[in-house]
């Protein structure tokens, strides 16, 4: 199974269960995971920045086998780069290609 | 056609729309819709709850077919239980994985 | 590949970023899009009102390819009519049975 959430809410509230929830699933012993993927773009990037006050949080959830992808146009259009990122996220050039993308190859997709 | 809604909004009227549009959906008469799913959790369980205001709306969408599903996660970490829910609706372990599982099956998703 | 978006927030940030998102994915010259539709119902009507602020980029997004459906049972439920509507905007009786019939041929959802 595989499951992309898509963290795009810049209401703090939203962005934490975003966490949470990608963590339940990727914890679910109930359910065999190949991938969970937090693509984040918008207003919800922030909790994937550097300076962030997630970044242990996000840090404990790779441990755990969730990837982090962050969308290119939107670091482009916040004068962001990749150095400003949680070590370990990846860029891709745009978020809504890769939503798309992985949906076609059959991801479930959640946006909380 | 298979359709699970996300109820997770806090919102209150956003917890109506999301009921509304169930409602379009299982009364539409130019779609065969096999299964409407409303999966509950984080802030929109409270349309679930027996002391809620959404009691007989959920129960009347019941009759008409729609399934009401609560995500045990959530309901754990709001000391509820089944018993504080609206008769009939069915608790899963994990709404994520429950959100999973439907679409691998090929339900659509929306997300109100 | 074909997307759908889901336009239904009424918060107009969220709008602005709906039409965005749908723009970045139509110009994105890495991936094929054969459709890219942005579904408006409930809140998230507005954008497509003639009288709107949104007019002249709903045309400019048409005129690169995008598709905008507005719900029916919305704009019966608001009292407008497809003249109130930006000239090419489609409409179909129902969104969420639109929304799952685009999914069940294939279309990614992205709900920003």
């Amino acid at each position: 199974m595989q499951t992309v959430f898509h963290l795009i809410t810049g209401d703090p509230g939203g962005q934490d269960t975003t966490l949470t929830l990608a963590e339940n699933l990727a914890d679910d012993e109930d359910v065999e995971m190949d991938d969970v993927v937090v693509l984040a773009q918008a207003d919800g990037i922030t909790p994937l920045t550097a300076d962030g006050s997630h970044e242990d949080r996000v840090r404990s959830l790779q441990e755990k086998g969730i990837a982090f992808v962050a969308c290119g146009n939107t670091l482009e259009l916040r004068d962001l780069t990749r150095e400003d990122l949680v070590d370990g996220v990846d860029v891709v050039d745009s978020g809504v290609t890769e939503l798309t993308l992985l949906q076609s190859e059959g991801y479930a997709y959640i946006r909380p």
